[in-house]
């Protein structure tokens, strides 16, 4: 087989399952991939990955270049010896920083140079180098340089940063098949929220040569309407054969709705962050571990989850260790909301396998607005 | 047997190997406790602790009561129930709270009243109530409250702490009878740096009906060569057929030296914290791992080391998470620094069976001078 086949199609949503013959293991469809922006996934081990079925991570180009340095990944063997992780990492280029660290970078032609937000040093971060680097730290599946711009931008600047993420995307295809690397290289689809220039953006990446197509730029902010109304229309001018991956998104309901329009790959910091911040979610909606009404209450966090934090942990115990600021707290809470996630993908894939998925999400939607 | 059986002593020391019978389960001496002041062992998951061969941990009965509450810990069934360990738990009385909060404290003739870092609220503590309320939560070995004092204190205030340690101990005696519970309760040795008040104070707590003896009010601030030339005298006056533990004592050296001075039991912080801090014991020394030296070091922590953090990590890699802020730098430098200092008691043990305790506490100490 090829890098990806579509096993099987939901006959009332766009929903699919599909089988990505990555380098190290391979990945059933949908998936939802952890962030692990630094080279760790926050507060939680790789085995704790592992005994999850966790097959995919995310590490960040711009974050590792600062912090360690590639110079450091590379003479330790590459990114999975470094952090001692055996499955697949996919790393993002740095694309997104162009958004969030808006501030202290500067978009040119040729590429973006950014502040260092260690030391206040400039570094140049091209098409071509960042799919370099991708490479030379041994990355399973790379992501091209993208402009990512805010859910405020007007129409010229929109048309602008589509049209060059679309010319480095054809820089980056060209820099990868000069390298002869095993890599995977991931296009990204921006064009804002203008139809057009989505329209434009999603089928010029699909046009190309590209392993994967990422759908980026969308929860920057917007309203979430907007975001499925974008996405849906994104999706209709996408290469359906490839891999299709939401960049950022990563709520129970969000994941759900974009697995309905066909996405097959999601990551985000969500549930990692909100972990830290004493939340949880569960089959009744998130809720946080902070609330006077969890002092007494000794069940789970969530009834119905198998995970290690839900087998021997209280929501009272979860509730101290928040209150008392241990670390603990982040670890527990990390391990619940990430299987929570894997559980939640896992029954969607089974509801397609049998013709339910539309009454799974419907049904789910449902009992996640309760709370 | 009874509650304590010495197994082996040294020739040549007053090292010896012995056996408590625990409740949970029986532990080797001598043994090292790890610190869960609230409820959970810093950045380290129950599995990890067992793992190791952890037998017993701590609690501190003054931040419980103030955070869960002991109405929270009763209702969960106990303190094992509470937070989902199955071995041994000892309980500290608040006593060392009484020298560690010396602003907010008044020690009265009949208990003490702390401030609460809480919110303010004021709470008495007595000898009484808090036997009762380490019974409650189901502590395996309770502390009698004591009254630690500061290295500089007079010799009139030692004395006077000194009498009421004893007269607390006492009554902690005779709550204890009354409440007919299956916890162990150990007396505690005060006397400050004064050697009359020293000796009165081992032999009055000697004389006593106690599971076990503490020595308390040592490495508080004090030189090195003082603790030991206190400990070493006031062991002189103790019950020796009694467990012997030092509290507050956890760096490799201090813990060898009073292993041959007969101390069966310790506990301290200091291993998890110096790892939050991102310090790591080896066999050559203590090292911080943030030190430039070890960016491109992919050697684990300590070669002769077969922690899980030294079979998985590097060097560069712990590094790199420290720098980072991760938590799970936390996590792998914990787990190391418990699982150091079990390796060496460990190995101290092995070298009082094998009559060499003497010749192995040399050629450590050797070793770890060099760094």
């Amino acid at each position: 087989m090829g890098f990806f086949k579509i096993l099987k199609k939901d006959k009332n949503t766009n929903a699919r399952l599909g089988l990505i013959k990555a380098d190290k293991v391979s990945i059933d469809t949908p998936v939802f991939m952890p962030v692990g922006t630094k080279a760790t996934v926050k507060a939680m081990t790789v085995d704790q990955l592992y005994e999850m079925g966790c097959k995919i991570i995310l590490g960040n180009l711009y974050h590792l270049y600062l912090q360690p340095g590639i110079d450091v990944i590379k003479k330790a063997g590459g990114i999975h010896n470094f952090m001692n992780w055996k499955n697949n990492i996919l790393t993002d280029s740095g694309g997104f920083q162009v958004f969030s660290l808006g501030d202290i970078r500067v978009v040119k032609e040729d590429g973006v140079e950014f502040k260092s937000i260690i030391d206040g040093s400039y570094h140049f971060f091209t098409p071509e180098n960042v799919v370099k680097m991708q490479a030379q730290i041994g990355s399973d599946i790379m992501m091209a340089l993208d402009e990512c711009i805010p859910y405020t931008e007007d129409i010229n600047r929109t048309r602008k940063a589509a049209k060059r993420t679309l010319d480095w995307a054809d820089k980056s295809l060209k820099i990868k098949k000069k390298l002869n690397t095993s890599s995977k290289l991931f296009g990204i689809v921006q064009g804002g929220f203008n139809k057009g220039a989505r329209k434009f953006c999603a089928e010029s990446i699909s046009a190309m040569d590209f392993d994967g197509i990422a759908i980026g730029g969308l929860s920057v902010g917007e309203n979430r309407n907007i975001t499925m109304e974008i996405l849906e229309h994104t999706v209709n001018f996408l290469d359906k054969t490839k891999p299709l991956y939401f960049m950022g998104l990563g709520d129970p309901v969000g994941l759900l709705d974009a697995i309905a329009n066909g996405v097959d790959m999601f990551d985000c910091v969500l549930p990692t962050r909100i972990s830290r911040n004493g939340s949880a979610f569960t089959g009744e909606g998130k809720i946080n571990i902070k609330n006077s009404r969890f002092k007494f209450d000794f069940n789970p966090l969530d009834l119905n989850c198998n995970c290690y934090t839900c087998k021997n942990y209280s929501r009272a115990y979860l509730r101290h260790l928040y209150k008392s600021k241990e670390i603990l707290s982040s670890m527990l809470l990390s391990i619940h909301n990430i299987y929570f996630l894997f559980n939640l993908i896992n029954k969607a894939k089974n509801s397609i396998k049998n013709g339910k998925f539309r009454e799974f999400l419907s049904v789910f939607k449902n009992n996640y607005k309760k709370s």
